[in-house]
């Protein structure tokens, strides 16, 4: 099996996409990655690294898209660019996934031009891996559809079932969607319709609060791109935002070394399940082929774990379940 | 001064509530409070407390709106509420506010129908306080108006900043747009029209993303109430999502009972800014009046704080200023 890895994207490239890939083909005998990028910096990258040369492969790719430049255009414009070439090797089979940490608009443009949709979907959606105190959970859309209409908002609660059964061994998933409370007839027309569109699909357990998340009440929280996109990036400050709390807690109260270096082991335990790096990313649900955005900050152990969830995406068949779910 | 305490509101009526008064009262001796309620409720609440009979007046409404009745009939049907009797009590001035930790639509309802709305006002707004590294910021709107005209977000903006200029002692308040980017053009029709017509008005610092909250980016965070809700509730919930992942970490690590209640110690200093008892409620905005609302499990001294935004919002003038803002 290949993978293929974008190394020109993320802000830490070529350095985290190349260590990343190093580390997953240590760990799986059976996969090999091409990494994609301006040739000479990935053999640079490269340099001075031990590894099973037969399963690390190149391909040039000369033209890099930023991380803030507007999708459609780089698409278009850069037609020799990581994620436009990788994107066409997958179409054309040469490798049978695409994963990169670039620029997320870009990604999901390319995965939608260039792979197409799956037959019968409406909409691919971007999923985001959620802690909470049961483990990560999925929120359904991050940031693709501002807004949904009932038909698509059926398809991302089917998609995101299929994707929670299979790679994160739920066996019944819930859905619930993200709403100011919990009764029928709450929120918006636009909520207000897909409840009503939604309400008998199995696995459907209602609108949702904000105070729902976190506890993990469900295992799917649908909701359009808008709400799902700001509370996905509120979410990742979390941690950060408390060990600063903590910091200036402990630089007002009086304390022993000891309880200080204490309170920092219990507090990063504690967060660990907000630990993006290890569950690496979520594939773009829908799109014709495994294409798979992470983090842009993501360590070379995020994207190791990124194409390790291609690889599961893959042998677990997610897109033919999916397609399987819509009848 | 009189205000006006619904002690049949709340999760914790008639304790919280009468108690919250009487802390009130003792604190502030230019301050009555007029407790309204069923009667024989509220002085069996008031046996045994020693308190200035003068200054603590009672007023019977022996019907008492649920927390989770609807809005609207509860308001016409229950005109002897303690809410319905209340705000009519404000309006006619008898007393210059009402606070309550009750039924928030009711109160909306309540202060929005017998109070009316400020001279050119379109829409009042339920305003929160948002936990941030810098202290409490202003959440605008945080459920009232699901979704928000451009002429609407200018007047909450406006609103905001003499709330924040006058009770949070900031000079020169910013405002953000909550939106799925930072740049100009991003996020939904509603949201381009809202950038597009409040981008020149003072203090207006462009979108701002789920990522700048919690580190105080903007003084007050402008968004429509779907996402408002939902954060606010989400946000609520972290402390004690934060506490619980602690405790699964102490259950886990090997450690010594010293070391354990010292990680308590720093854990309750640093979440202290999560914690609302302490800033009590922020009015509704925008309404010929002071009604202010706090959470439903507000706790004595929730309520205590709620009395003195109050007093603080007469003493300053805020609707005053309001009006003033809009020319």
């Amino acid at each position: 099996m290949i993978v293929a890895v974008d190394a020109a994207g993320g802000d830490h490239y070529p350095k985290a996409p190349v260590e990343g890939a190093l580390l997953a083909v240590k760990e799986d005998p059976n996969l090999s990655v091409l990494l994609l990028g301006p040739e000479e910096m990935i053999k640079k990258a490269l340099e001075g690294k031990e590894y099973d040369k037969a399963r690390i492969l190149i391909q040039d790719a000369p033209q890099i898209i930023g991380m803030e430049e507007s999708p459609a255009s780089a698409v278009k414009g850069k037609q020799q660019s990581s994620i436009v070439i990788g994107m066409g090797l997958h179409k054309a089979g040469k490798c049978q996934a695409f994963v990169s940490a670039g620029n997320t608009g870009a990604l999901l443009a390319a995965s939608t031009f260039i792979l197409g949709k799956l037959e019968g979907i409406h909409r691919p959606t971007i999923g985001a891996y959620y802690p909470t105190v049961k483990g990560f959970r999925l929120l359904l859309d991050a940031g693709a559809n501002l807004e949904i209409k009932p038909e698509v908002a059926l398809q991302f609660a089917k998609m995101g079932q299929v994707y929670c059964r299979q790679i994160l061994g739920i066996e019944s998933p819930t859905v619930g969607l993200l709403n100011v409370g919990e009764e029928e007839g709450k929120g918006t027309e636009q909520l207000k319709e897909i409840y009503k569109y939604i309400k008998d699909h199995s696995g459907f357990i209602g609108n949702l609060e904000g105070k729902d998340i976190l506890s993990g009440k469900a295992d799917v929280y649908l909701t359009d791109g808008l709400v799902g996109n700001i509370l996905l990036k509120f979410g990742e400050s979390i941690p950060a935002t408390i060990m600063k709390l903590v910091e200036n807690a402990v630089s007002k109260l009086d304390l022993e070394v000891e309880e200080v270096v204490a309170a920092q082991k219990i507090l990063k335990t504690a967060l660990s399940p907000f630990d993006y790096e290890r569950v690496g990313g979520v594939p773009f649900l829908g799109v014709n082929g495994v294409s798979i955005v992470g983090h842009g900050g993501s360590s070379p152990l995020a994207i190791k774990n990124m194409i390790k969830s291609a690889v599961s995406c893959i042998n677990n068949d997610v897109n033919g379940k999916i397609v399987a779910s819509l009848n």
